[in-house]
Formats: structure tokens, sequence, C-alpha cells
């Protein structure tokens, strides 16, 4: 049975793409994703079937989607829709979180 | 069909128990609260069928799950199984952000 508290601090650090540094956390039904990400560090146009919240708990993000783009920062969130085209680039060092339904298993697989 | 972006100042504000102020954000598998909770405000003993995972995002939050306890903070997670007896009690003005699966039909309602 999986521990009832748990320390970030042990959980594997991934970098996903360069400049994006996650720690995954994987329930029956979703993959939550927490994300440092360097300032000018971008991530290309991609589409995945899963439904994408997209939340920046500290600095500001550029996120586009389906060709509309904003500055996402504490206040000022993004659900993507399944199979909705998105890319991003962070403005300043940021930590994200994105919660996927459902699971990421090809995040799962790294 | 929804607004990819979002704004937390358009999510109504809910008091869900004495000090405790819930913005909700409901998918079609989850619920999460993003919740503002005043220093020593307690929420009593309770459980649900709904898994629940339980995140500081600012401040300390000492959280009881199966009679066991911890102070919870940006560090330190929780995640409750379904049905599991839980209580709490703000150590600070905190910050948290619950997610809930399924989605909290009772939250919902309010």
């Amino acid at each position: 049975m999986e521990d009832i508290f748990q320390n970030f601090a042990n959980i594997p650090t991934k970098t996903i793409a360069p400049g994006y540094s996650a720690k995954l956390i994987h329930t029956a039904t979703n993959t939550l994703n927490f994300l440092e990400v360097k300032a000018g560090s971008s991530i290309g146009a991609h589409r995945h079937h899963h439904e994408q919240l997209a939340f920046v708990l500290e600095g500001k993000f550029e996120l586009t989607v389906n060709g509309e783009n904003r500055i996402l920062e504490p206040g000022i969130f993004a659900i993507i829709p399944p199979d909705a085209e998105h890319s991003g680039t962070a403005v300043t060092d940021c930590k994200l979180l994105d919660v996927f339904s459902p699971v990421r298993e090809d995040f799962r697989a790294l």
C-alpha cells in the first residue's frame, strides 16, 4: 500500500524537455506534473488525447493553444482540450502544475 | 464550449467550512480545490469515497489521516485513500490544493 504522506524530495526529477524539470505523480485517473522551468525554455507544438489543466504557481509562462496565446501567471490558467495543439515558452523562471487526465502513460514509462 | 484561458478571479469563492475559502474546478474526472485557509481553522474528521491528494502551496497545515498526523508544507503532500477518515488544522494562513477523483458532486452542488 502506498504511503499516505509523501515527500517531493523522494520523487525522482525527470528532464522531459531541455529546461523542464518534472516531478510526476500518477493516480488511477490522472497524472500531476510539478514542473520547474528555466526562463526562455520552450516546448514545441504538440498534441495528445489527454485533457490538460495548466497552472502557473510562480512566474510567467506564455502558452499557445490552437493558435491563441496568453501569458499564464498565478491568476490565469488554461484548460487544454484533448487533441488541441499547444506550445509554450517560460517568460521567467517558473513553477508550473499540469494535471492530465487520463494518466500520461508515456511519462510513466520515462 | 469552455474557454481555454480562465481567470481565477472569475471563479466564485465558496466558504466550505469556517475559514476555508474555496475556488473549485470540476473536470470530467476530477475536482480541483484551490483553498485559502486562515491560521487556526480546523476541519473535523470526515471521510468520502473520493481519493484525495492534498498539497500545501504556501504555509503549514496539520493533517491527520487514519490516526496518523503530519505537518504538510510545500515539500510534503498526502495521498488520502478513498474512505479514509481525515481531519486537519491550518498551522499558519495557508494556500492548499486538493485534487479529488472522481468529481465532488457535493461541492459542485454548493
